[in-house]
Order: C-alpha cells, then sequence, then structure tokens
C-alpha cells in the first residue's frame, strides 16, 4: 500500500473532505498540520502555493477536490461505473457551488455586510441547497446519493454541511432525508470514532 | 453510439468546455442554445435550476464539469490511469480558481470597482495563473499537460483563455509555452474549423 501525506491547516475548511474519504475508507495518512507561522515556508514548496496537497510515493497533487476524487478511485468509493462517477462529479459541483457563497460571507469585511450575507446563508442559501439535496436523495431511494452504497458525493454533502449545521443548528430540521442521511453517514463506524476526537474549529 | 443533447445559453460560458471536447473527440451533439426568452420554461426541466445540463440516452447531467470529464472519460482523452486523471482534475482545479476570480468582475455592479477589477485581472490575476500553467506545461515537456497526448485538461486551459485573449491581446507574449500550446490545440484540425464559424460573443 503507498503512503500518503495529506497537508492543509489546522482547520477543516477545504481539507476535511480528503481526511473523510481516508477515514471512511479506513486508510492510514499522515495528517500533516501546518500552522500559520509555518505556511510562509511550505508554500513555495506547493504546486499552486496553496494547500491542500496530498503527497503519494514521492508525487504531489494539489485540489482539494482532485485529491479527494484521486484517493475516492484508489478506495473504490467513486462510483461503480462512468456515470455513478458522473453523478458523484454532480454532487461535488453543487457543493463547490455553496461552498462558493459561504466564502463570500466569510471573506466579507464589513461586519454589517457579513451578518447580513450570514443570515441570508442560512434562511435562504443553505435551504436552497438542502432542498436540492433532499430532492436527489429522494430520487435515489434516499439512503445514499448515488448507487446502493457510500460514494464520495455522500462525504461531500457531509463535509459541506459541517460548518451550516455548527452555526445554525436546526438548519436540516425541514429536510428529513438530509437529516437522516447525515445521522447514518457520521454514525458509520469508522467516521463516528473520529468525530469523537475531532478538534472543534470554526470553518 | 449513444446519443447527445448538450443545453447552454448561446455564449461559450460555462458551455464551452463541453462543447471542445464533443468537437476535439469528433463526436456529434446537439448543440442546443436556450435564448434569454425560453429560459424560465426551461429552468424547471433541469436538475438544479442551471446550465449546462447534458442529455444522455434519456439521463440527465448538470454541472458543467462534470459533464466535462464524462465526455472526456467516454472519448478516451481524460487521462490513460488514475494518477493522469489526478492530474487533470488538478488542472481542472486551477482553471475554476481563475473562472471564480473573472466572474467576480463580471458581477460587479458599480463600473468604477469593475474597471479596477478587469484591470487587476489583466495585470495580475491571469498571469499569475499562466505563469503557473506555463511552469506545469514546462515540467511536462511543453507539449500537453498531462502525460503525452491530448487530454481534458488542455482543453480546459484553452477555453478558460479564450476571453480573457480575447479582452488583452497581448496577455500571452511572456509566457511563450503557454502560447505556443494555445496555437497547437487551437490549430488540431477538429478545433480549428470549430473556430472558424464560431461565432463571437463577449464570454
Ligand atoms: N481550489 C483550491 C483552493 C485552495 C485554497 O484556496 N487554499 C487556501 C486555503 S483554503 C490556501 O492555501 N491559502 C493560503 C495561500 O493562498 O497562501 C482547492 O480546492 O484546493
Ligand atoms: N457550477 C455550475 C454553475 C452553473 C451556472 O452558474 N449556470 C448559470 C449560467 S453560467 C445559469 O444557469 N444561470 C441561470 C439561472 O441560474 O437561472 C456549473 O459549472 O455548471
Amino acid at each position: 500500500m503507498p503512503s500518503y501525506k495529506f497537508q492543509y491547516f489546522d482547520v477543516r475548511g477545504r481539507g476535511e473532505l480528503c481526511r473523510y474519504v481516508f477515514v471512511a475508507a479506513g486508510k492510514d495518512f499522515e495528517d500533516a498540520r501546518v500552522v500559520r507561522e509555518d505556511w510562509p515556508s511550505v508554500k513555495p514548496s506547493t504546486p499552486f502555493g496553496q494547500m491542500p496537497v496530498l503527497e503519494v510515493d514521492g508525487k504531489r497533487l494539489a485540489q482539494s477536490q482532485s485529491i479527494a476524487r484521486f484517493l475516492a478511485r484508489e478506495f473504490g468509493i467513486a462510483g461503480k461505473d462512468s456515470w455513478e462517477q458522473a453523478l458523484v462529479d454532480q454532487y461535488m459541483g453543487l457543493v463547490d457551488d455553496m461552498f462558493k457563497e459561504a466564502v463570500k460571507a466569510f471573506f466579507e469585511s464589513d461586519e454589517k455586510k457579513k451578518a447580513e450575507l450570514q443570515k441570508n446563508l442560512g434562511e435562504v442559501v443553505f435551504p436552497r441547497f438542502l432542498g436540492q439535496f433532499e430532492t436527489a436523495l429522494e430520487n435515489n431511494g434516499g439512503k445514499y446519493l448515488v448507487g446502493d452504497s457510500l460514494t464520495l458525493a455522500d462525504l461531500a454533502v457531509v463535509d459541506c454541511f459541517d460548518t451550516p449545521v455548527q452555526n445554525f443548528p436546526s438548519i436540516m430540521d425541514k429536510f428529513p432525508k438530509m437529516k437522516a442521511h447525515r445521522e447514518a453517514i457520521t454514525g458509520l463506524p469508522t467516521i463516528a470514532e473520529y468525530l469523537k476526537n475531532r478538534k472543534r474549529t470554526d470553518i
């Protein structure tokens, strides 16, 4: 088995999905968390001056979603055929659309505008995406987003709602399938064990 | 061979990469361009209320990058193995990062701020990404971004610079490998023929 080193900041952010993939697949990896003070010296060694970065057998790969997809393929949770892979990808795209919206609020420097954006996330944006994922689950029988077993799409959806659920604890109340899905995936023994010990961070 | 219908607005935008994939692979498809007036009636029929959407044998797929990847897999230009696919994905991620920056200027409503953002795109943002792709080409021998033949990554990079090159015609002058790469890919017979007849749009 190849040896994996995964570099990211000490937050969930754009790194946590890759960690979830390792955890769900029960694979060992070096969870290399770079502290802010060390980042300037690490930055030049990364492919594009950013993290996350995966090192596998001396080769490096950047871009969170590419890393997650690569690992999912290696560990057999990327979708059973090309069409299932396409559907997994489709939900990754939707997750990314939601991230883009959330990031706008995160990077807003004007406190008043930031509060408005946050409110809008909780009341409009997250519910809109929740509705889309709810429908997707419904159309696929309710248990998994794609096919009849766990894929990267399920992990991506759990991950992308970690922060919304932390900030708006009742946000899933009107989305019973999403709520049940979240409980099922975070209740998988490997994931549950990981979450028990996960440090709480804002993002 | 399956029959493909590809729906998007009558611009390049987030649809052109998928069209490039069909064209480069020499595959027929229905290029269904939805005019703005018809969009409200088409919107509810799409998976997430947005385009592009691919219809293949009665099934539908949303999200531009998922569609492009799916087609690339079907047509054999997605990368020769899982690692090549990961590298292709990595460059798709970088392309998406650049799109995100460009879109900020596009959606800015304040004319003065928009002009500043545009200037910054031409002077700082696009050159930064050009530098990263230049290095990537250099590290892979100069001809292709990944492996030793055309992949989706090459098409994605050509596509993402179509608008920058239109707005800043000399933007590639300091990036000889990127310039040569662009000339080579747009000079492929299938692509060249397509470009000869392509309608000029702002985005
Ligand atoms: N599209 C990239 C974005 C990567 C990114 O924005 N990384 C940020 C942290 S989330 C970073 O490395 N920032 C530090 C810097 O740019 O110096 C991905 O998904 O991996
Ligand atoms: N992440 C999606 C974004 C799709 C998207 O933003 N589509 C826009 C056009 S570029 C759209 O359909 N807008 C019309 C609407 O939202 O009503 C993708 O890459 O396909």
